[in-house]
């Protein structure tokens, strides 16, 4: 394996999926490697079946250790599928969400317990954490205003939940990042959309200077 | 809880679903409770959408972690819409396979290790074992050959696996049984069908025998 592997973490609406449609090109412009863009979860037909049940809205019933497990298989499959293979072709693969998220969302949004969603995790990534992963830090309330202006009236099961879950969701990011010091770069997505790609390109250039052309 | 949790577990061709499909109604006609069979992967909305996925002929490039993931995830949701509600109306619980199989399967079977596949699934079910596993015991040759006998042209991709597969299938199994004594019970599945029902219920009433109507 010689690719790199960037994974990109946040609260909803902290604009992570927006930066990254300029920052795919500005990186694929200033490096000599090709990128590759997925999100989470899905990003390969049997990831997106199970990104299907995960997000239909009229699973109500769903329980919140199937959620985490369909979460794990959904990542799995995406690993298999699109990740490995990107980085053995020796490309950079960024991922919209990945392990963080599920720790995240399930472990502390959803109370089944940090360490508990970590394991199964474990289980479905087998070792390969990302290379570098950049936090979106974006506060619950800033989020969820964003949100609820892009989609109202379409929000999913997750968006719809009360603001107590968000608090957690940040708060659980928030240990995540203190214990991961060397995986997790945080950046501030409260400002501006360009000054925030211009923030996680920074952070990209000083973690893999060797990947940039001259002059860069 | 005051139900009873029974599952029944076997290699393929064991001849657990014909046996059930006689022994339901004997218990229920046996005993003074109602009687719930159900099957996995599925037995309620989500489970089956996740079992679709598994069993799907065509998603041949299915990893195996994504595959004991799923199993875990429709397991859950199994245990929750279906089991749990059934325990709690004190009802009796049969189920057509259940954390045994993805262990014998899963972890031995497709070889990612009896103890990983084994942790997904206490995340899966959170302490809600059986309180008796019947094992139908069946060597793989007769119970390969039963199933070839059975489907020929339709059979599934588990069924479709090497006989080496079902060979580590068979060895797990031992190995469960003989780690569990006290929860699983095994009888001979190479009988008679009438005679492996008779036994089957035999170890029930050895068991629970304060269910059964007097003098039965």
């Amino acid at each position: 394996m010689s690719g790199i592997f960037i994974s990109f973490e946040g609260p909803d609406g902290a604009g992570k999926t927006t930066a990254l449609k300029t920052l795919m090109p500005l990186l694929q412009a200033k490096t000599n490697q090709e990128i590759v863009l997925s999100r989470e979860p899905g990003g390969s037909p049997i990831s997106e079946k199970i990104r299907k049940i995960i997000l239909d809205i009229h699973d109500e019933e769903m329980d919140s250790r199937t959620e985490a497990l369909l979460y794990a298989a959904a990542r799995r499959q995406h690993l298999i599928d699109v990740i490995l293979p990107t980085l053995k072709e020796n490309k950079i693969m960024l991922s919209d969400r990945f392990v963080d998220s599920s720790i995240a969302y399930q472990g502390g949004g959803r109370e089944i317990g940090m360490a508990e969603v970590a394991e199964i995790n474990d289980f479905a990534i087998d070792g390969h954490l990302p290379d570098l992963t950049i936090y979106f830090d974006v506060s619950p309330e800033v989020g969820l205003s964003r949100i609820r202006k892009d989609h109202e009236g379409a929000m999913d099961r997750l968006e719809k939940e009360a603001i107590s879950f968000h608090n957690r969701v940040y708060d659980s990011y928030m240990q995540i990042v203190k214990d991961n010091p060397d995986r997790i770069k945080a950046i501030n997505a409260e400002q501006a959309p360009e000054k925030v790609v211009a923030d996680a390109l920074a952070v990209i250039i000083k973690q893999f200077p060797n990947i940039f052309n001259k002059g860069e």
